[in-house]
């Protein structure tokens, strides 16, 4: 069957591959579930490992196919599922467990390993084919009314992960009730944790460069929130008039502004930093102003990647209460699909081109 | 009586001050304790107030008296009083309550407000004279038997608090066991927060400038923590050799360290800032890098300031089975001793100049 795959270590080697189609019985134990793919999200990730910035392939193989935000129908199950039966709508979680204590408890999102097993970006195969077979632990099943959200499921648990541990870490405080937050960044990443944020009833106050009228702006105003072009309204600006956030996520994909987002946090405040920066850029910091403001007020900062199942759960739960609170509203985010896996090229292309994206994904099959 | 007292606003106005009296029907509800005080520490806060760089006079005086490490011997309670009896040594927590939800439910030390009210620091009187008055509710009980660590309560309480902080953020991982600590600084928090991790039984490295053979040196290793002079051994040679840190405190009271330390620290790990620094110096940082490293690690930072009652009776407990582990070494942190408040140039004389001193404090009465 085809599969979209890189050589990696080799830039731009995107190609089809042909691989052996999986079977049911892969999995032991009777647990396995076969899956017909039916659309497959690509993102930064997917370019950088094109680029050959990072990404392996599995033991044995030359080749690793792409592809880690997936949506599909379960074809067959093995005989010991329990949480999925044939014709579900389903995603896969992307993690695959190493073996350190936070593995072994079904964290794997949080493994203290520094290898990382991940479908479709280290070391294990991705979704970017016509079926794919795993672990029914690892299947996460999609309600049908949620089936038009399809490749949204994987961007949007990293959304109720990062949302989540910050909470989690808060319960230091014994009572924390957020009323503001500051978003930095309007792609998938910030638009979900805009949402996240909105439905827990918090003010949200979304920044990013360009100026109102973008799509993004759009559905930010779509879901009750702030759209803030920092080109006309700075973020100290903000500050100065509603005061600073009990919580931040940057998803920016600048680490200058997930540094600068330490000054605009309250006291008792949490930012979070959500997205990744692969080059090198320094940055000039007033650290003595920060650090005295961040002991002072018991603030605290969390770096979060990746998901482990029950952020898929969550996340499917927030996309309900989406659709019944913002009907619409998240669907605007499915910009750019591209028909067919032999359309490679066109996929890649508009990842790579196309600046006014806010997701790109391919229509596997029908 | 006599007080050391400050006019704020005004550098290097530390005097001695005739102040009235205080009698324990002055706090309503028979729930008032009156102290004599015995000993009183000194720390950078009192010589920044007395620099004029912050604190308040209270409401109606002219002057604020100095000191917020306190320690005395009951000498009257009211008649409401049930964990205090006349005759027990005492200290005294150093905030008291504003008007948020942390204050209202004994957290004072999280306040979300911006006014802070502590005693010898901004807007209450501290301790730093014959006799203070307080309600029971703010005066914790110091065993007979740590009468000898007496001023080392206070800041106790804050090296307590911090660690006991990270643990709390970190319940967000369900499973934390940090094996290895890297302390920054080694004043009275670095050596206090390296006995409390100690006491935990992680592997604690303390750095510092000066080279081996300082007493600060041998309090570590007393403590069987490893010294590390950064002025022959790098952090980041250390992080070569043995690897990240899972848990970091700076208490280096340089903000440059305190940025720095970020890059020494562990997957799922936690950076504490628990020391301060009142100029304006930038730093330049790796932004990038540190970016990529702490989102794809979920590392943590915080800030800690401050401590409530239940910190001052956790930093007892670790003081207690510090002296049955390690007796005698915590002792050694009362390097500085001065006689009786008519000595009060001298005292500051002392915490200004005496680079040496670890702890410099007075003794009021025998």
């Amino acid at each position: 069957m085809k599969a979209i795959a890189v050589y990696p270590g080799k830039p731009n080697s995107v190609h089809l591959e042909d691989i052996p189609r999986p079977k049911v019985a892969d999995i032991p134990d009777g647990k396995g579930v076969l899956v017909r793919v039916l659309k497959v999200g690509v993102d930064a990730t997917d370019r950088e490992i094109n680029d050959a910035l990072y990404g392996n392939a599995p033991p044995g193989d030359k080749y690793l196919v792409l592809g880690h935000e997936s949506f599909g129908v379960a074809e067959e199950v093995g005989p010991n599922c329990r949480r999925v039966k044939q014709g579900d709508f389903v995603t896969a979680t992307v993690r695959r467990p190493g073996g350190s204590i936070y593995d072994l408890i079904g964290t794997n999102d949080m493994t203290s390993e520094e290898t990382y097993y991940e479908r479709g970006i280290n070391l294990r195969h991705g979704y970017l084919t016509e079926y794919f077979v795993d672990e029914e632990e690892y299947i996460v099943r999609v309600p049908k009314g949620l089936s038009h959200l399809h490749v949204l499921m994987e961007p949007m648990s990293c959304a109720a992960k990062a949302v989540y541990q910050a909470y989690e870490a808060q319960r230091r405080m014994k009572v924390w009730r957020p009323q503001r937050a500051f978003v930095m960044g309007v792609g998938q990443i910030g638009l979900l944790t805009t949402l996240v944020l909105r439905l827990k009833g918090i003010e949200v106050f979304s920044f990013a460069r360009s100026k109102r009228g973008t799509l993004s702006s759009q559905i930010v105003e779509g879901l009750e929130a702030k759209y803030v072009s920092t080109s006309e309204t700075p973020v100290e600006q903000v500050v100065k008039e509603v005061g600073k956030a009990d919580l931040i996520v940057d998803a920016s994909g600048s680490s200058h502004v997930a540094f600068d987002s330490m000054k605009a946090l309250g006291h008792n405040g949490v930012l979070i930093w959500a997205s990744i920066t692969g080059a090198d850029r320094k940055h000039e910091i007033s650290s003595d102003k920060i650090n005295i403001d961040w002991v002072l007020g018991n603030k605290l900062l969390l770096g979060s990647v990746n998901a482990n199942r029950e952020h898929f759960e969550m996340g499917i739960k927030d996309l309900a209460l989406a659709e019944m609170m913002y009907p619409g509203v998240i669907g605007r985010i499915l910009t750019n699909p591209v028909d067919g896996l032999d359309n490679y090229r066109e996929l890649m292309r508009l990842l790579v081109e196309e600046k006014s994206a806010l997701k790109v994904y391919m229509n596997v099959a029908g």
